[in-house]
């Protein structure tokens, strides 16, 4: 097969919030083959994303992502894996180019298994997939009584893990703070997984952090997430020192397998959480989950948004017995939940299953998303450059 | 004052080659506060960074780059550093907004040099600037013979130090490379200092690299510059071990400061080589200076665009006495040339010094750039997002 044509699509909520949830719009990824077509998501901006893959050559190690991608040959998994490579280095100065290929990688895996009739895990070399505990991520209520209610209600809907994340959390005082680690502990109830993400907010502050670890500890929390932003390798290895029973989580910004390993390597973390809409696709996150495996570092998906990025998010880590929680977003505004027809539920015993089925496994409705679509163009010099194609 | 204004032109050659040629085209910035104008440039692609600008916010961190830069207070050297935090903060999850930024940061010290009538190396603190011995930067010959012949036309245009990369280097034989190797250090005679640029073909390949150091040692090289893609620093600490009197160099693809401090701490390098165009602009730029003179490595510009991207790297290490070279590019389209009016020469004693002149020292002459601008126009449902404006 060659892949004949690559399609973005720009959707987007009729308003969008200035609050920290990824669900208000996605970048869509559409690729056609030999009569197939594959779908992925960028978790990315969604503008920047489009211009890096239609934009005019720099230089040789500048060029849009589309040159390396469209009419090239796709017969097998090594086509995939030399895709990406070809983006690296004939895009390596196009920054936007990691998160743009992340939403195309996916897309050529949901292909590629449609068109062998396998799962994208078995074609990443899974002999199976295992099921995963969801954890309900949400966002923290504005106060802590907010935060009661919503663990309450995760807790009634039967997840046994929660994660309460960036909102107020953070940016008061670790008194503050402490209230609405309680909150959350309460409502989740006291036998829950217990997650708090800080959404990076003190940057590469080792004190703020080190502040609310007595509270952390004393609610049982199970991870700290991103106290800092990926990459500042030294203040989180100084707070894993520090943080005891509380193990760092992070990794979610890292854009490359390099950045990941780094967490991996340097920033003494118990969880490494990878986007596989960021870091390059399926391809990136499962050499990352190899990595991660070989060094005693649980893997963990990190996703916000749709069931088709959810399902992508699974499959680099979908054959590790071991490696047991998963991200499952819980707030997803209308657009997100629109993305595909079919949904990824919780089985009976509370578990979730990456799908058993061709590709990623999720169903894309045109008709449903054209009210988010938005009408992107670009010309240079009169010229149209990009047109958001027909969906 | 505040900033009033961000205009962004995207300027280019009438043809673009596909070859390692950084000067073919350029991303303009003008700030306008108070009366004052600032310019900078990006080392970027001009499409996805204009597109980062402008792009409708995602979340609260994924918000355009202008969000974080448009009405702000600048009125001193604080304000500069905070406007940065506040894009990275914003648009962390804007991939592309690091090069963007860039571009701003520079155009911003530059219009605060000439409100408070300093240069921008004495705003960043440094007393006094020292001078640099300028490599003459130029691309391989695609023959040994035409490797050669530039060698020795940068010897008889008065310059001690030089420096190849790019074109067919790497992509042959050892033996292939070996032979331009003996063609660079012929052509600049016995005693210059002859560096080697591979531009990141080998990836990560250790083995590929330490087969060409037998040949890099012969010729005297004094550093083998990227042999691998910024990042992969397991490759880089490996080949460090086994150069012996052949230093590593590499960083320009470092788009923050903990990439930057990565390669210091984990990859073994002699020279750090920071691209104010792409890590952030002066500000990060001089974090990383300080970083690397306190850990004995040493720091180098990477330029390879207008002599106002010239200026701007070269004051993050003026102050620094013991960095003695720059990269001082000898073979650049005539946009880039025409971009300003003044150019940075060598004195008569081959040195090359940052200006003694308010901001960045060096003089745009729009109405000479007008031949070069690209119309770009953004819309999105019909409404215009974005057009070139008037230089």
């Amino acid at each position: 097969m060659k892949i004949e044509s690559v399609d973005l699509f720009y959707l987007s909520m009729p308003e969008v919030l200035d609050i920290g949830d990824g669900s208000q719009d996605a970048l869509l990824v559409r690729v056609a083959a030999g009569g197939y077509v594959g779908w992925g998501e960028c978790e990315a901006s969604p503008l920047a994303c489009i211009a890096s893959f239609v934009t005019p050559m720099s230089h040789s190690a500048c060029k849009p992502v589309s040159a390396s991608v469209l009419g090239q040959s796709l017969n097998d998994v090594a086509d995939i894996y030399r895709i990406g490579d070809l983006v690296r280095a004939q895009s390596q100065d196009v920054l936007q180019a990691d998160h743009t290929l992340s939403g195309v990688d996916m897309a050529l895996w949901d292909l590629l298994g449609q068109r062998l009739g396998e799962p994208a895990w078995k074609l990443l070399g899974y002999p199976r997939a295992y099921p995963k505990l969801p954890y309900a991520s949400m966002l923290f209520g504005d106060t802590p009584q907010e935060t009661l209610l919503k663990g309450r209600k995760a807790r009634a809907a039967g997840y046994r893990a929660a994660k309460f994340g960036w909102g107020p959390i953070g940016l008061e005082s670790a008194q503050a703070d402490a209230d609405q680690f309680v909150a959350a502990r309460e409502g989740l109830g006291k036998d829950g997984i217990l997650l708090i993400d800080i959404g990076t907010v003190w940057r590469a502050d080792v004190e703020k952090a080190a502040l609310r670890l007595p509270a952390l500890q004393a609610c049982r929390a199970t991870w700290l997430e991103e106290p800092f932003v990926s990459g500042a390798l030294t203040a989180y290895h100084s707070l894993s020192q520090r943080s005891g029973s509380v193990k760092l989580a992070g990794g979610e910004g890292s854009h490359n397998l390099y950045m990941a390993q780094h967490m991996i390597d340097y920033a003494g973390l118990g969880y490494i959480q990878i986007d596989a809409g960021r870091i390059g696709g399926l391809s990136v996150a499962k050499q990352v989950a190899d990595y991660a495996h070989a060094r005693g570092v649980t893997y963990v998906n990190h996703t916000f948004t749709s069931h088709l990025a959810l399902s992508a998010s699974l499959q680099p880590y979908a054959g590790l017995q071991e490696d047991t929680i998963c991200e499952y977003p819980v707030e997803l505004k209308s657009l997100a939940v629109d993305i595909t027809e079919n949904h990824l539920l919780p089985d009976s015993d509370g578990y979730l299953h990456a799908p058993d089925a061709p590709g990623l496994g999720m169903t894309v409705n045109p008709a449903k998303l054209r009210p988010y679509l938005k009408d992107v163009e670009i010309r240079i010099d009169g010229a149209l450059l990009y047109r958001t194609p027909e969906l």
